[in-house]
């Protein structure tokens, strides 16, 4: 397939007539072809509207039919081949294997949502039938169904060009749930974002639906953004990157004159706890697992094990000792993009020079511009609880240890984080007790709580939250991966008295669907 | 029980040191006893401070142990007997039978929530167990559950002094999802509030809770609530009541360092539709249910009628002089206070000198002051249309008929609402076609659709949304009536390889509290 450097917008490709950019090759640090044309204003408004047409059509379509829209856009991704993995590997800079792994994800949560379309629990479908006869007063027939919120703007990420991009987890979702998807492209890999845009135009059109279900802008500029954002016809938004794109986003979004959704993933800097016992019977091993997920994707992953909590003495110095040792070891490698790679550097260059902080490790630099190279720090509680900059993200491969005088210290650590998308828990039987103390606080703070692994790997499942409170994202209340994700592009109406014929099939008495119903409060129906 | 105009701050009552007030009755027109004492900053912080040591206690207690702090809250509502109905009368101007009926509500809305939290699905328990055999990687142990957002600002309503106020909804919601309630009285009914905040801390206080689960704060002045809404502590915010004063919560709680959701429940219009064979089979009987309804509680009703819509011809003649007729027998009544009287003379003012509008009669005037007097007006469709100002909500008993030209027109016009809390059908079978081009645009534009009734009247049950778009409410995605409510002030937790023994009962394997579990995302356990 072509790419062209074109936005799709519905059915059709067209060049935005904004500034023009390039690809960038982070590996070999050389520009990539095609030019790509930003889209503006009008071509916002074409996607917008319609996707605004295309609503109501397509959210009223049978779930059956979307989860058969969902299994054929994993289909075409599929179809790409290798074109798709290898302009993704140019683009990103990422290990064919790993970029093989994350389509598999990526068609595996398409699929994955096929399945709870088809389940139906979603819909929250609940009926409480008529009481003629209930004294003082008769109650009405009602029922509640889950509805679509309406179109949404979803933003690509830079460090998963598949999973968290233009057919990711928020498009899946947003499909599923019954809205049209607007995309704005990462530009960081524009030509992967053509390729599985012009998958899922593709899809779409097969399927015989309105167009604007689907388009994909593609620009450089906070403008095309913003512009989208406050479109009237967006009603939600989602969004994976930094704190400051996040929060401009936010603010866009609570300025329109109808304030909208907005689920961005930000910042987290994903505490992990060595609790004493474990640390005692294993501080090696834990050391060198650590250091493996720190360097994971050069440390950029929103789940990056950036903070290491744990108490001081001859145990914490081992794992020190290991985790140095070993991080000295890895190599440098090149970053997604420039900015991020800057944005790298200065974090760390922030920390070394923090006279809190002293660095116990870096790994082997490269010459190749734009490499990240790990890096291992650490201070005290004391010190990290007085100093607020020692708890901000450095996205890449950078941790700092905490050494805490005792159980009450940590705490009072944990206590005074920010909210993050994880915690982790390393512990043995021996540990139970500490771990009572600090699950509480844990659950006030993250979206999940793990024990005895590392915060990095994320399982699509129906169990995962990836989430937490702000600022490791905006909106605390649901997640961005695995099934509940659906549950962000959906709003509650209620039918009072509707007839039979007239009411949406998730809700009428022959239960057409077969799907789970809520019959005053029981569940019954499935 | 002494009033004494104090704020209940957790077990204390303090005298605030601000401006002092006095409840006023709009029946009579005079002063009650005794003044009220406005809090400052210094209780707020105690009461926020007291609801966050409280949290993690209190949201930790289990589901049967809350559920009974509902049921006894209930308990001490009623035994303040006829006091709490006459102090309630006074301050209201409301009738007896309707307090009476709201205190029944308010006392049947604990105890629906005590069901709620016993049945238990509102945890979301969900498990995926560890496949350690998966290729090509093993799946870990995965859980999730709902745990409660924080402590939660209430601000009570003016309209209903017992269901939306200090113990109303909200308050419930919250209670039952495991969040301390801090309380903000409306100061149209203080003497109310405290009444039923003093039966609130009995109830928590025989319980053994920490006494930070429940504050009430008394006060006139918007400092107050803008102070509770920017305390760190509190972590999510209810709101019934003016468009203006729920979008000053909004900025106050977008502006704060962490930014939380805010419930505002704040005007809606509630359109009525009399599709055209419905019309001309009932046009006189519908226009006497129209005008109950437009008139109950002197229009101060979220849910209250304020518009109207059909097509012209001669069976809208028969309704509109119907209605006018029946309006005009009608009699002004006092309303809740001086402001509301005054925004609602105001807009009636407004309306009538209109020159696109037609005020075809208004009720029997009163000698007495702050005296609503039903109105009705009448306008065309087209002009609607060209003027915002007619979609404006007037918050009393005055209604707006719209004649459209046809039902392209009726369409047009419904695109073209706000969001709304309800949207009501009159018809018949032969109007189902019409309606089936109506649906999907009211489903977009409101929390509830009801057909052959009107939308005064609000059941608490399992199926009820009460809620809607923007700015019908500040937030789509949840109700503020009924079961639902408990959703929006609860979060997702994940948890990962946590063992057994440091689990949260919802998602232990013995399902100790045999509540359904979704399992590999399919129920069992109950």
């Amino acid at each position: 397939m072509d790419i062209t450097g074109e936005s799709l917008i519905g059915a059709s490709h067209i060049k935005g007539g904004g500034t023009a950019f390039f690809a960038f090759n982070p590996a070999t640090a050389s520009e990539l072809q095609p030019a790509f044309h930003t889209a503006g204003k009008a071509e916002v408004d074409c996607a917008c509207e319609l996707a605004r047409i295309a609503f109501d059509p397509y959210r009223n379509t049978d779930p059956e039919t979307r989860a058969r829209l969902l299994e054929s856009i994993a289909e075409n991704i599929l179809a790409l081949g290798d074109q798709l993995i290898e302009r993704a590997m140019s683009e990103s800079g990422l290990p064919r294997a790993r970029l093989e792994g994350e389509r598999g994800r990526t068609v595996g949560q398409l699929r994955l949502f096929a399945e709870v379309l088809r389940e139906g629990s979603w819909q929250d479908a609940r009926i409480d039938p008529a009481l003629p006869d209930r004294q003082p007063f008769p109650r009405v027939d009602l029922r509640l169904r889950m509805i679509a919120l309406g179109p949404v703007a979803v933003f690509g990420a830079s460090n998963f060009p598949l999973a968290f991009s233009v057919a990711g987890g928020d498009t899946a979702a947003a499909l599923a749930a019954g809205c049209p998807v607007v995309v704005k492209a990462h530009p960081a890999h524009p030509g992967t974002s053509e390729l599985v845009g012009r998958a899922l135009q593709k899809a779409v059109s097969a399927a015989g639906f309105p167009e604007g279900v689907f388009s994909l802008l593609t620009g450089i500029g906070n403008d095309l953004g913003i512009e989208l954002v406050q479109h009237p016809a967006i009603q939600a938004v989602g969004f994976t990157g930094s704190r400051q794109g996040g929060l401009v986003l936010m603010s866009a979004a609570a300025a329109r004159p109808q304030p909208i959704p907005v689920y961005a993933e930000m910042s987290s800097i994903n505490p992990v706890f060595l609790l004493p016992q474990a640390l005692a019977d294993k501080a090696e091993p834990l050391a060198a697992a650590f250091v493996d997920s720190l360097v994971l994707g050069v440390g950029q992953f929103c789940t990056n094990p950036g903070l290491v909590l744990a108490l001081q003495g001859p145990d914490l110095e081992r794992f020190s000792t290991a985790a140095a040792t070993q991080l000295a070891q890895r190599n440098a490698a090149a970053m997604l993009t420039a900015g991020i790679h800057h944005a790298y550097q200065k974090g760390v260059g922030r920390l070394a020079a923090n006279s809190r902080v002293r660095q116990l490790s870096q790994g082997v630099a490269s010459d190749a511009a734009g490499s990240g190279v790990p890096a291992l720090f650490s201070t005290s509680a004391q010190d990290f609880l007085t100093d607020p900059q020692l708890s901000e993200e450095i996205f890449g491969p950078a941790s700092l240890l905490v050494a805490c005088r005792d159980m009450a210290e940590m705490l009072a650590v944990a206590e005074n984080l920010e909210g993050q998308l994880t915690a982790t828990l390393q512990m043995t039987d021996g540990d139970h007790q500490a771990v009572r103390g600090l699950l509480p606080i844990l659950e006030r703070k993250a979206g999940r709580i793990l024990a005895n692994g590392f915060p990095t790997g994320v399982e699509v499942s129906y169990s995962m939250v990836h989430g937490g409170p702000f600022p490791a994202t905006s909106d605390s209340r649901t997640t961005s991966v695995g099934t509940a994700a659906i549950q962000r592009f959906l709003r509650p109406v209620s039918y009072q008295n509707i007839p039979q014929d007239l009411l949406p099939a998730a809700i009428q008495d022959s239960n057409p669907l077969a799907i789970g119903q809520r019959i005053n409060g029981q569940l019954s129906g499935k």
